[in-house]
């Protein structure tokens, strides 16, 4: 470890040079004005796993954003650790939020400012400098491979069919991803599971044109009101989803488990005032945190429908639409859940207007054993890094490709993620500490070293 | 009429190109940016006015946008009318759904597309010429004032104070508005009852900026759901307003009255078909008609919140936002309803949001009584240009100020509109027939003459 920590301070201004000409390629993947950035910032990545030793590195096309493959093999009985991150990000807006432009990094108060600071370029760079380093000084382990892409933030849309070309070529015994979060580096923590994910869209169409509102309020239905009543019946008062079907599948973890899960230190006033607000949410039955990590929820996370500029315009809208998202635990199916949902809205639909609605992505929940040589080998990283033994944590979030790399690649995932709940990822003023940047960098061998370690033994 | 008409042949391009000239200023009331072409417009109308014969017009500054007043005083004995109108416009959004530029008029098929076109620039430009026609034919048989206001598409905010500080310079008889629509040229039809509003803005805050909707869903409250459920809670199953209060100082008409309303013909098929529904909507008890026209409603006209563009984007928002109006019928009061509404609102946030409202504005209901000079004159000036006699018609839309006037300088106003329902004011596509255009310049005059001739004989 004194190595590799010698390494990044000798290096340190040229790592965080090459991080910023990464963020700065505005490369969001869900705008199309960005196509060409998405090119650019992935032959960034190819062009610094071949700088940094890896035996091949390519741009692979795919019917929507590319993805880089890149791999050292040093011995073919080695063990094989296939690094997954992605480049894309999350669209910036709303701008005028932001202290400092999003593609314009700046490092304030120990932290990296800029959309994509941790999530994901802030992480995925770290594997590429960890794997830099283990090359200059000759400590890599076993073999590596790198599948970046460019389309997490949409849904991953054309990596599955890529896995499923490329089984051979991305052929491994473990996944590695850094993509979600720790507690804090007082209180490391590994992310053991993550929710699914079931996205729509639902547009509620009444009359042909925006109406005016006195001429017509009363006679035509308002398809925004509609959206809204079939929206706020689509849970009941206790926090219940009422989608026909929604739970069948769920699995509530045993008491056993919660209890565990409730030794995770949780202070519920610092946590409110880390959001700006004065009372929690919850399930009934769940406490708040357990709706964030073990239950299934159901998100507006966008609504819009006629005017909305300023002042008073009298009208009655044409149509009005929503973005709507189900996070999802174990056993239910992204796409099942959407029909389900899809089905129950349209059902809603009162006679005068019409529903249209589209599933956008998904991905299904993920769950990791902890007693395999792939969790063990990052606890102890951990804790060689951070002087505590982490502990394992269900997410709420979702990465919806680690069930996709399980069923297609038949590969187990380890979430080894350094990012902070505080870093506002998806939003304004997007940060990542250094110290968990470099922490990350000294994590990441340790992981090679021990897993390959912990596979020989086995 | 023969001499109006001959006047009318021989001018109708000029009349036109004078009424384009208006249009082509895009004096959007709602909009900031077109806060010069308020200025604009009021004094291509001041100019119109002295060219056309008046004794005096000039601009009024206001606390917002200017009133333009002019007269022409004959003889103190007779009658005096005061004509009102707005050359304000509503904003001309979405552009896209516009065949041709909203401020660019255009006539197809025998009608004037544009912002405009009929409401109410197309509408007040016929008294400008019946007034031209008048003075030019030595036909004028009463006095004239003219009160042309810029702030009617956003609730006639200082028309009240300008009325309350100029009491005797707008002293009259009766107030002729034209600013409605009849049914069809076929069916002539005047409005004899408006619909009052109230319209307000409500937001609702959650967290201090949009979080990661999976690493704090089910945690932290969503605005947009909670708005959602707000909105839908405002009226129960039966289309009746929950808000407590709210129908108290409803006047329902009698069944007899009901009754006659019910002669206006009214074939829903048509109607239905005209804004491209396939069902109506209406409250219990009442047809769709009457909801329209004798009941009060309560309209979203803008919702929006969160993630609204492209592709999915996982968000919590931190805010969602709804404008919602309400029509009013006598007796209630505008404010008075907006307060009802405002505290109940309110009263529905749950911990962990916040609610900000705010009364944008609103007026009270009319109604006109059948059997005086007023109402009389409009009638014979209609049943002569159109060859039937009028129907009466209770109509959903608002003209708050009319309730104003009637307070502030104590005249009745008389609505004679010859818009159609198909005109699609407030919407893409506005558009005003010439045949109503050119009808309205004849029967303008009529009326003059008719009034006058009653208020002698009263």
């Amino acid at each position: 470890m004194e190595a590799i920590r010698n390494y990044i301070q000798a290096n340190r201004e040229r790592f965080l040079d090459e991080l910023f000409g990464l963020i700065r390629i505005p490369s969001v993947s869900a705008a199309e004005a960005n196509r060409n950035d998405m090119v650019r910032a992935a032959e960034y990545i190819r062009d610094l796993l071949l700088t940094n030793g890896a035996d091949r590195a390519e741009v692979h096309a795919t019917d929507g954003h590319p993805i880089v493959f890149g791999e050292k093999i040093i011995d073919l009985s080695l063990p094989t650790i296939l690094v997954y991150g992605h480049y894309d990000v999350q669209p910036p807006e709303p701008l005028e939020k932001w202290t400092t432009p999003p593609f314009e990094p700046e490092v304030r108060d120990g932290k990296i400012y800029a959309r994509g600071a941790d999530d994901d370029k802030g992480q995925l760079f770290m594997h590429l400098k960890a794997f830099e380093m283990m090359t200059a000084t000759n400590t890599l382990p076993c073999n590596v491979k790198f599948m970046i892409e460019g389309e997490e933030e949409v849904g991953s849309v054309n990596i599955a069919s890529f896995c499923t070309k490329n089984k051979e070529m991305l052929r491994s015994d473990v996944i590695l991803v850094s993509d979600t979060t720790m507690i804090s580096t007082a209180t490391p923590s590994i992310t053991s599971g993550l929710r699914g994910l079931s996205y729509i869209q639902v547009e509620v169409e009444g009359p042909d044109r925006d109406l005016h509102s006195g001429l017509y309020g009363g006679a035509v239905l308002n398809p925004c009101n509609v959206l809204c009543e079939i929206v706020a019946s689509l849970k009941d008062r206790d926090g219940k989803i009422t989608i026909p079907g929604f739970y069948d599948n769920v699995i509530v973890p045993t008491a056993a488990e919660r209890a565990k899960m409730a030794e995770r230190p949780f202070d519920q006033e610092v946590y409110m005032k880390s959001v700006g607000v004065e009372a929690l949410a919850k399930e009934k039955g769940f406490t708040a945190l357990e709706s964030v990590g073990i239950r299934p929820t159901l998100d507006i996370n966008g609504i819009w429908g006629g005017y909305t500029g300023e002042g008073a315009k009298t009208i009655l809208p044409s149509k009005a639409s929503a973005k709507i998202s189900m996070r999802l635990v174990p056993d239910q199916k992204a796409e099942a859940i959407a029909d389900l949902a899809i089905k129950h809205i349209k059902s809603l639909a009162p006679a005068g207007v019409k529903i249209k609605a589209e599933y956008l992505h998904g991905g299904q929940a993920y769950v990791s054993p902890l007693d395999t040589p792939e969790y063990l080998a990052a606890e102890r990283a951990y804790e060689q890094v951070f002087g505590k033994r982490p502990i394992p944590v269900r997410s709420g979030g979702s990465i919806p490709i680690i069930s996709t790399f399980e069923s297609i690649l038949n590969v187990k995932s380890i979430l080894m993620g350094f990012g902070l709940e505080g870093d506002a990822i998806h939003s304004p003023n997007e940060n990542y500490p250094l110290e968990n940047l470099f922490a990350g960098m000294e994590a990441i061998p340790l992981y090679f070293k021990y897993y390959t370690e912990l596979k020989r033994k086995g």
